[in-house]
């Protein structure tokens, strides 16, 4: 009599090889046991896994082979493995500077935020009422760049200074009425900067002319045209220059005055805002973020009130709930590509979102003195070095600076470099006659006599270092205004203060740690520990992204092999990993494609055909690579309109420049048209872009290069375990069939790309390279095995799901088997009619249930669309399903008449437990039902912290930053 | 116009030397600011710190000199240096076994419970009510220990093996009605765990005997004395031994059969409650707990139901909540030492709950076939070495085994352990003709083959390895039971089901992430973050204890600096960190006492003067260390009755064994009397004991060992910042005087302590070393001003908020100035007759306050005892003071016939919101009142997850462990 599941040893043979080991992967990742498989292929009603492959996937892209990647390394193995590839970096004392600083990130930070669950498995912040901790932390960010840059209006993170100046070049190209073309770029500026904004410059047509900026001419040259200038303030030279005649003579011109610049340098510097810019940013990773070879870090972007609506990326503000309570929220959506699409102001949708809070917390920590007090110490420091380098008979070019010298050494730089790498040390080569050098906060005295010591001509006397007399920053630059006021930088500096700050913050914040987060389109699957653990090993984590390649070895190791594992998942030739997000990786095809056409001479392919259904980002990319758009039809049932595709392919049969279409369909289905459609195109000599956000229903099973693609991107922040982080960090590589492979990517530091590259599109050469150990991981650990099973899964859970789901709700589209990808779409617009109820009331309702809602009226208004992942059990699908049935008999109930249509449980939804417990209540439904509608609600349940936002209310009375203190104890 | 506290950088000085690193860790560390300590200052009414410390300490016993410990290093520098010291151990792979394996920790688990501050910051769960995360958590240790021993009950986790071995013959000892004074060990029993009851056999007059159980004649040589044996399964040589009728012949003589055992093996064995043990204990380690050089680890204690109520330790049962749903609390406390004192069955205090959530953890992620699974893999792969290692012609002792082999090599052991250290690899060395290997979950086939590799005499052949033909455990052995059927460990098999559980159980758990933790005595101070960052490292924690010192030299460093430092902090001159907690401290430092004035013929001494307020294990230790406990009485004031102590010390003059006095006393204050006291002592001829516990008022500004202590014991886990786990780890050092040196505490294994030391204390030789990382840096972070520094601001604190409730409340014991130390007492007696209200009362309406209750009813019944710290802000002071004032307005409201005596917010509390949202609602007071009662609670609070707890309920109706399934959702 002993239960089933209880197998004796006598009893059961083994059933894997006797000495394998037992900590393998994919049965952590998978969330179901063979039983929960068999019970879900039972409710759908097909035999086996196979049966239900063969339903979903058109027989014409079926793979035939089985994926060629090797066995899965255990999680034992894998860290191993991973610690002796991160053995392989050599982590060197650093001072190259351009942007990227050694940093000390505080403990309590790095374990709570960076390497917390709570934290980093949060999405992005659409759904306020479960969000309102990293809404507020995202506000300090944006009210500590506004503070620091002395700017109006700061928006929550852009993905790196490089793009954040070619975002900033675009807001002067269209700020005027009548478009300028000409956008002057110093020549100071670092130079991956440059190189992004020239990238980003050709889609537009703007002309990028580098010069220098105190010297040009633009009255004369450029009495019209001019759209802006960008400066960098302390230059990449450190120097510090007095841009505020400048701004005086651009204003004059109608142009707008950017300027890139460096939060800690503003603690001690004029802000930006003071001497007339338009626009700041930079890159924020000094502030606590670690190096990470590159990124991830989070840039921050901040302008004049006159540009907010036309700044891009996500910005938080402040509002009300429907209580009248503060709340925050996602403000001015109607600018982000999901609304604007090819008319958005940019592309950006996964932006930094993690790494902006990290950054806030460090300033949180610190406070305004505290960073002050940083800052004073690096420029003590460098003026320290800079009197002793003067010295021994040396120059420094710049007579002011903050934290980086240019030292003259006639024809020695090279000699320099020589020396300080035999002392495990890296300095800037500017050129033959030129070393630079920047400090950070990381620097300690003994580090300064090193330096000292690799300039000494004769054997160095190891004297004590001095301050120097007087700071070399002149008088006129010192900053006399204050920042970081607000009482929330000035309370959390002791250790118990910040982990409570953080605490407080996260237990308002529903994650994965709480329950599934079934976001279509979003592919919110574990983030496991073991894949997560390696980026913040020293190793990765404080490696500059410019150090000589043989420092980075492990690095290199590790993105061999993960470009390689994701060129046969997906069957390409080249992969390129430098895009930092989906929307990048869009961008970033798209102009290979470009770049492919003219090197053919085929210069006149502009025309880029995208399905209605498509993702705002791919019409924005195309915008953005200055292509034009063409859209296509869809059928009444989803499919592609292939009679319109065709028409239209023709039609444009000499301008076509690609085809970019989503598989499965972002309406969640394999479409059978698809290898038909990637022939029209190809007749009609265009080039086929996949979006790859759905690439979690193929792997294993089918490859985007065998179906008829020539370029796709993946979002490693989806498919491949990346944590959404609240919004970012993502990866979004492409990879491309041979034809493109000349054509990737390349990096004016460090070589990356093929022989007739296009410019950068991120500021490091490898993107986000800290968090590619995550995706590298997970490939290794699950093997192609485990992969192709947990596509399996991804399909069964869907399928399953909208079995269970069908009998209560209109599913919208499947195949003509009756199938569903990995996700699909229920239908709420019939309930507006029969009870008042929109997709949205659903939604709020879910967090009532303890659930994120599912991706909202995309791509479909007034829908939920369902993506449960494979890692979800079956337990908590039905948890889930069992919520969405019982959210229909509130319905139902609404349609009966026993709740009003315009107070009922749904449209008061989500309710906090302040209103429930208020003494009055005069509702149609009780106190409990509204609570715990399940029972095990009663022991299980995330509470909202805010109810409904009152949206209207937020965009148009707009605060982004934080609200005095007084507003909160009103 | 700016504001006061913004500082310019041409304005204002640099505070410091302007080099210095500003990552410093006092200022985090500490509280409060300095514009905070001025406020503080002023309202006790006091002009600095001097002054403070003035009327604080009596005079005679301040310290003159500043404490002479350096500077502290900054976070990064501790890192570094930290980093240095580890890559001194040297890990190699260790088969020594012993008790200890390696094991593999799943991530999921390392990263969200040890790692997780969520986790290791909470309290012992004596406030169930927002403890029922821990409380499940602990409860589901229990199971699995009963189900895997096939046992009754078990207890919550014990020290280690050796001293759960020495409670199991406490219980033999005391089980009849007349004591019986043999006990019986078998030889191959650990011999750490031989020598540790050895130990305890001492103070209660027990006659250990060891030999071969199998072939002793007890019937002849004991038929009346025999109180139990203790037998190892499998034992120490890797032999399984049929103990069965050995059973049966034990218990018909009337003992006790006890059985140290391995849960592991348990999975394929017989278990000892089917065979007829009575108890049965060993180490939860291998269940994913690292090894850490010996600890901590949980050890288990499981008996048989007669027993329950002398079963040592916490023991978590169900009982119902005030509205009749389940709840779970500490069962039975009634047997331990805070309630019995000297009668006792055991001192134990802290415990392990941290590493028995692990290890419970590690239980449900595997589930029972996981478990099995992983047993037969290392039976798999020990007895294909087995085979290997026959076939090169040598002998295996052990016939039958599960994962430890004994090797006959006639002479050549020492050849063999050594060729084995040329390869990285230990095995035990048993006597010179015997190798023991001990295989483990972390084993792979490839260092099967190096262990082969290093027996071969020719050049060996890396054959394939092949499983042996059949089990090496004998059919008879073969367990045929289920184990761990119940759901909790049949769910959570996927990481994200069981991040998801981890994070639930977390949700219901208050710690220091939320609020404070004012418990007097308790010292629950910051664990940083820096400080628990170490523990993890590899170097720390994959390190078995027994290796030869040349591969522990990181440990060696660490641990001699931290003993340097803890004499300085203590003006002894030996340290002893070998005790697991500060009860454990008590014990070693009263034998040690004992030790001495045997050594000088002095055996008479017997007698403990212990004053009546002293904490439950000082006379619990006492009677362990084979003492008569005398109670001296204290003062209406709480001083010390000096009359009473001198004429006891008098009367017991010719054996006086010791004096054991809590300095500052448990009454919060400073006595004025206790240099006096020891002398006193001393003149008589006894030895003083200080319980250290409440050190944290004197570091820096006095010392034990200048007051006139012999020997004192430090909680690590209060005073040093190892943070309380809910429950344990704990640390609890000894420091004594020179004369006392030669006797602390040795170890048969690896030479600890003086030549003429008294046996182990504890299982591993130098107790937890894993943790000591976490004293070490907190010492070498703050340096002798910061430690100085915490001490004022403890003292500050705690008068601060002494002066701000006297208005409110009764403040029982200052000194003279009115002052009192680190703590102190408020008063609730008065409410009894005023209002019907207890201090139990005040403490669960703390609850809905966010709080945890201060120390209830100890020392003085019905009172409440307030310990802040020194890491608790002036806005947190204020906040629980406000929390405080608050409720004492509600009392008044009782008191004044506004809310009826019986049915009032506070006899009602705590308020969960299951109650608040209930439809009916018939209280005197609002809904609102009971939930917000301060207007930041709306938006910061913690909830109590149950009603108050049914204590009597529970008792009579003892279940401790997992209730089924269908009780949760009836
Ligand atoms: C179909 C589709 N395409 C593109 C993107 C943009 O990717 P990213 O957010 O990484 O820029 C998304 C993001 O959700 C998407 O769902
Ligand atoms: C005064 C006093 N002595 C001894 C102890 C026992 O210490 P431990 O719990 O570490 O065994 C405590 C614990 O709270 C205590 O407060
Ligand atoms: O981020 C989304 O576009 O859903």
């Amino acid at each position: 009599n002993l239960p089933k599941t209880f197998r004796t040893f006598s009893s059961t043979p083994l059933k894997c090889d006797a000495f394998s080991p037992l900590d393998t992967f994919p049965q952590r990742h998978n969330g179901s046991s063979d039983a929960e498989i068999k019970a879900m292929l039972d409710t759908i009603g097909v035999k086996d896994m196979e049966e239900l492959v063969n339903k979903t996937i058109p027989a014409n892209i079926r793979s035939t082979q089985a994926l060629a990647l090797e066995g899965g390394l255990t999680e034992s193995e894998l860290l191993k493995r991973l610690g002796d590839i991160a053995s392989k970096n050599k982590v060197y004392k650093s001072y190259i500077g351009m942007g990227y600083t050694n940093t000390i990130v505080p403990s309590v930070i790095l374990r709570n935020i960076l390497e917390s669950p709570g934290w980093y498995t949060q999405y992005t912040p659409y759904q306020p009422e479960i969000s309102q901790g990293r809404l507020e932390s995202l506000l300090n960010f944006q009210t500590m760049v506004t503070d620091l840059t002395s700017m109006d209006i700061a928006n929550a993170s852009l993905l790196d200074e490089g793009t954040a100046a070619a975002e900033a070049m675009l807001i002067s190209f269209s700020a005027g009425k009548q478009k300028r073309h000409t956008f002057f770029v110093d020549e100071k500026c670092h130079p991956q900067t440059i190189a992004c904004l020239q990238t980003r410059a050709e889609g537009f047509g703007i002309n990028v002319i580098i010069g220098d900026v105190l010297k040009y001419e633009f009255e004369n040259k450029h009495p019209n045209d001019l759209a802006g200038v960008l400066v960098q303030y302390p230059a990449t030279d450190g120097s510090i220059n007095d841009y505020s005649d400048l701004s005086t003579k651009i204003h004059s011109l109608g142009g707008q005055v950017v300027c890139a610049t460096d939060l800690m340098a503003l603690s001690l510097l004029t802000p930006p805002g003071e001497w007339g810019a338009d626009i700041a940013l930079g890159n924020s990773q000094r502030f606590g973020v670690p190096l990470g070879y590159g990124g991830p870090h989070a840039a921050f972007f901040a302008c004049k009130d006159q540009h907010k609506r036309r700044m891009p990326g996500r910005l938080v503000g402040v509002s009300r709930d429907a209580n009248g309570n503060k709340a925050y929220r996602l403000s001015l959506q109607t600018r982000e590509q999901h609304i604007r699409r090819e008319k958005a102001t940019s592309n950006i949708c996964t932006a930094q979102a993690l790494l902006a809070n990290m950054s806030a917390m460090y300033a949180i920590y610190h406070g305004p003195e505290g960073i002050i007090a940083i800052a004073k110490r690096i420029h003590t420091l460098t003026n320290a070095l800079a009197e002793e380098i003067k010295q021994m008979g040396y120059s420094i070019k710049n007579d002011a600076f903050f934290d980086t010298l240019n030292v003259h050494i006639e024809n020695g730089a090279d000699d320099i470099i020589r020396k300080a790498a035999a002392a495990n040390i890296n300095f800037r080569k500017v050129d033959n006659n030129t070393v630079g050098i920047t400090l950070d906060e990381a620097v300690i005295k003994q580090d300064v006599l090193e330096i000292i010591q690799i300039f000494s001509k004769d054997s160095y006397k190891n004297s004590d270092l001095q301050p120097a007399n007087k700071a070399a920053i002149p008088q006129k630059f010192i900053r006399t205004s204050p920042f970081m006021q607000h009482q929330v930088f000035n309370s959390h500096h002791s250790e118990t203060e910040m982990l409570r700050y953080i605490y407080y913050l996260q237990s308002r914040d529903l994650s994965l740690v709480h329950s599934m987060i079934p976001l279509g389109s979003c592919t919110m699957k574990l983030n496991a520990t073991t894949e997560m653990i390696p980026i913040t090993w020293p190793e990765f984590a404080n490696m500059h992204p410019f150090v000589p390649d043989n420092q980075a070895e492990g690095y290199k190791i590790l993105i061999n092999e993960l470009e390689k594992d994701l060129a046969i998942i997906t069957g390409f030739d080249g992969i390129s990993l430098q895009p930092n997000s989906g929307a990048q990786g869009e961008y970033t095809g798209l102009r290979v494609i470009g770049a492919y056409h003219k090197s053919r001479g085929d210069d006149k392919r502009n025309v880029c055909l995208i399905p209605v259904s498509a993702h705002g980002t791919n019409p924005a990319s195309a915008a953005m690579a200055g292509m034009e758009v063409v859209p296509v039809k869809c059928e009444n049932n989803g499919d592609l309109d292939m009679k319109d595709l065709e028409e239209k392919a023709t039609k444009y049969k000499d301008s076509l420049a690609a085809f970019m279409v989503t598989y499965p369909s972002t309406f969640g289905v394999f479409e059978n048209g698809v290898v038909k459609a990637c022939e029209i195109i190809h007749q009609n000599g265009g080039q086929v872009y996949m979006d790859g956000a759905n690439l979690n229903a193929q792997i294993g099973l089918c490859t985007p290069a065998d179906i008829g693609m020539d370029v796709c991107h993946l979002n490693l922040h989806k498919t491949f375990c990346i944590p959404h982080g609240g919004g970012g960090p993502g990866v979004g590589p492409i990879g491309v069939k041979s034809h493109l492979v000349p054509f990737l990517p390349g990096h004016p530091v460090v070589k990356t790309g093929g022989d007739k590259c296009i410019g950068p599109v991120a500021a490091a050469p490898f993107g986000s390279p800290d968090i590619l150990p995550i995706s590298w991981a997970y490939i290794k650990m699950m093997g192609g095995k485990g992969l192709t099973a947990a596509t399996h899964l991804a399909l069964l859970n869907a399928n399953y799901m909208a079995i269970r789901l069908s009998n209560h709700y209109k599913i919208l589209f499947t195949n003509q088997n009756g199938m569903c990808a990995h996700e699909f779409i229920i239908d709420i617009r019939p309930f507006q009619k029969t009870a008042g109820i929109e997709a949205i009331d659903i939604a709020k309702r879910l967090q009532d249930y303890g659930f994120h809602s599912p991706t909202m009226s995309w791509p479909v208004p007034n829908t939920l669309m369902i993506e449960p992942t494979e890692s979800e059990s079956k337990a908590e699908l039905d948890r889930f399903c069992d919520a969405m049935i019982s959210i229909r008999e509130e319905i139902s109930s609404i349609e009966n008449g026993q709740q009003p249509i315009d107070n009922n449980v749904l449209t008061n939804s989500p309710h906090t437990i302040e209103t429930l417990i208020s003494t009055t209540w005069d509702k149609a439904y009780s106190r409990e039902q509204a609570a715990f509608p399940m029972k095990i609600l009663t022991t299980h349940k995330f509470w909202p912290s805010v109810g409904r936002l009152d949206d209207a209310f937020g965009d148009r009375n707009l605060i982004c930053s934080c609200p005095p203190i007084e507003d909160y104890l009103e």
